[in-house]
């Protein structure tokens, strides 16, 4: 048995969704894999917080002697600074890394592919864009065709907006509701702006598209100004409004947009509701393959992060 | 730019839409990939027969010879005899194999996957289930966390019968359109009466359950019985008939079954119509993840083997 050790950094919603998970499947993954993922440490900012389910012993402030002892360095701090610095450190010691951090991404991805070819190591990355929804998996892999469009609605909170306004819900108190349960971003601007959607969309259309995904620019329309006479006007259409976020090859020409679009009842985006995601691939000659799944939340993005550990740990 | 000799065993409706797809895609794999992926040979039995697009200096009927020269077999000649016989001598002689022939997985895919094991060759299966959705892949890679069912509806032929009767069609009927259409197997009776969505159940169970998959039976019930009353009465129920087949875990138990269920109008299920597939893989912790795409035709399948075929040309 091949034994996989692995530091993980941050321990919020994600992070100690993370543990948790593991424990549940490690022996499962054992027995399957012959590979034991072994949590060696977990560094956190706050040592002297309490962490229900994290091993005391495992805790530590430690970055960089957590780094140099393990294999795979899962980053779950989120933000761009930090998390960056410590992801580079890591690539740069020849130590996979595994992120949800979309932001960072978006930021700096071109950046830290390059460092870890350079380093022969790998980015795991598929906890960055919806959730639970093995879509960075498949455009790794290719679809056996070529692709036409990217497109779907890649931001939970905002879909909790909008399918609770289609019961007459303020927009204002659908926005409390979605920070209340905790799934919009520390700023909910970036939600509801189009910035959250476009930051995955912008990963999602480099894989399908290369560089012209990576470079094509994407307007977003926010949502901040629907209310819900708008959202009565769509129904009596037969339609509701949904953030949609979308990638579309035009010929030689890639259109990349965010933004509130009028769905008719009976299409498949149309019956996502709260904080379900959808993404639909269009490929030239095979129709189209559409996923759907829990964008969000502590155990769906923590199922990407192992899935990506278990990948990479097999090697 | 690395080479891959492909040899195509068969070409019928998805061997010629995968010499199609493949002229269509391989440009863009070359750019994609830095690998050529070339057709070598196409073996028929009847070479005198015209294939429209199929390069006449291709067609042979020379298997050994074929097989030989090639890096990867394409077996799409379907049925159980002369297929086991061709996928044996190539993985023998270390070739990978990619086939979408389900009824050979069902009858010998265990003795083929050790075969291909002690050969150190790959085979590739993706196009045996579903057509174009990439539920094998996404089995093969995991999902990160436990699986408790696999569920879904495998079969076109019998939900395009069962979408047809929604309008009144009676099942005679509707059973003949499908053989139109041609998306019926050759003897209707292994879609309809469960065999079909059994021998896929069966390669999908044994994926996500290991040995249990293998070993447990499958209760099939066939969908002749269901008459359009059967359909109305389903109607006035807020429900519609789809065959369903299903592979669950309690507690140590596996149960599989493909039988015709009610389904209630807006459970994802009951949205799917005529030739479309969807899966559905539910996880102990992070929900369920839902694929749908279109479960058979020339394009589709071929688009399954081109993929299988370029993750094998990727080493």
């Amino acid at each position: 048995m091949r034994s996989v050790n692995v530091t993980l950094l941050g321990c919020g919603t994600v992070g100690s969704g993370f543990v948790s998970l593991l424990a549940r499947n490690s022996d499962r993954i054992a027995a399957r894999e012959s590979i034991r993922i072994d949590l060696k440490h977990v560094v956190v900012r706050d040592q002297l917080k309490e962490r229900a389910g994290v091993a005391p012993a495992l805790i530590t402030a430690d970055v960089e002697r957590a780094i140099d002892r393990s294999d795979v360095v899962v980053e779950l701090i989120g933000g761009i600074d930090d998390a960056r610095q410590f992801v580079r450190e890591a690539l740069t010691s020849r130590k996979h890394v595994v992120t949800a951090n979309k932001r960072l991404l978006a930021h700096s991805g071109v950046d830290l592919y390059e460092l870890a070819q350079v380093h022969r190591v790998r980015i795991g990355f598929e906890a960055s864009v919806c959730g639970a929804i093995p879509v960075v998996r498949l455009l790794r892999a290719g679809v056996g065709d070529e692709l036409t469009s990217v497109s779907g609605i890649f931001n939970g909170t905002c879909n909790y907006i909008l399918t609770q306004m289609e019961s007459g819900v303020s927009y204002d108190e659908a926005l409390a509701g979605a920070q209340r349960l905790g799934f919009a971003e520390f700023d909910p601007w970036l939600d509801v702006s189009g910035e959250d959607a476009a930051q995955k969309l912008r990963i999602l259309a480099t894989m399908a598209f290369g560089e012209a995904g990576q470079l094509a620019p994407i307007t977003t329309t926010p949502i901040d100004g629907i209310d819900t006479s708008d959202v009565a006007r769509a129904a009596r259409r037969g339609c509701v409004i949904r953030q949609i976020a979308r990638a579309i090859r035009v010929d030689d020409l890639l259109e990349l947009s965010v933004r509130p679009e009028e769905v008719p009842l009976d299409h498949p985006f149309a019956r996502v509701r709260d904080e379900q995601n959808i993404v639909t691939l269009a490929t030239a000659h095979a129709g189209e393959i559409t996923l759907t799944g829990r964008g969000a939340g502590a155990y769906p993005s923590a199922s990407a992060v192992l899935s990506d550990v278990v990948e990479i740990a097999r090697g």
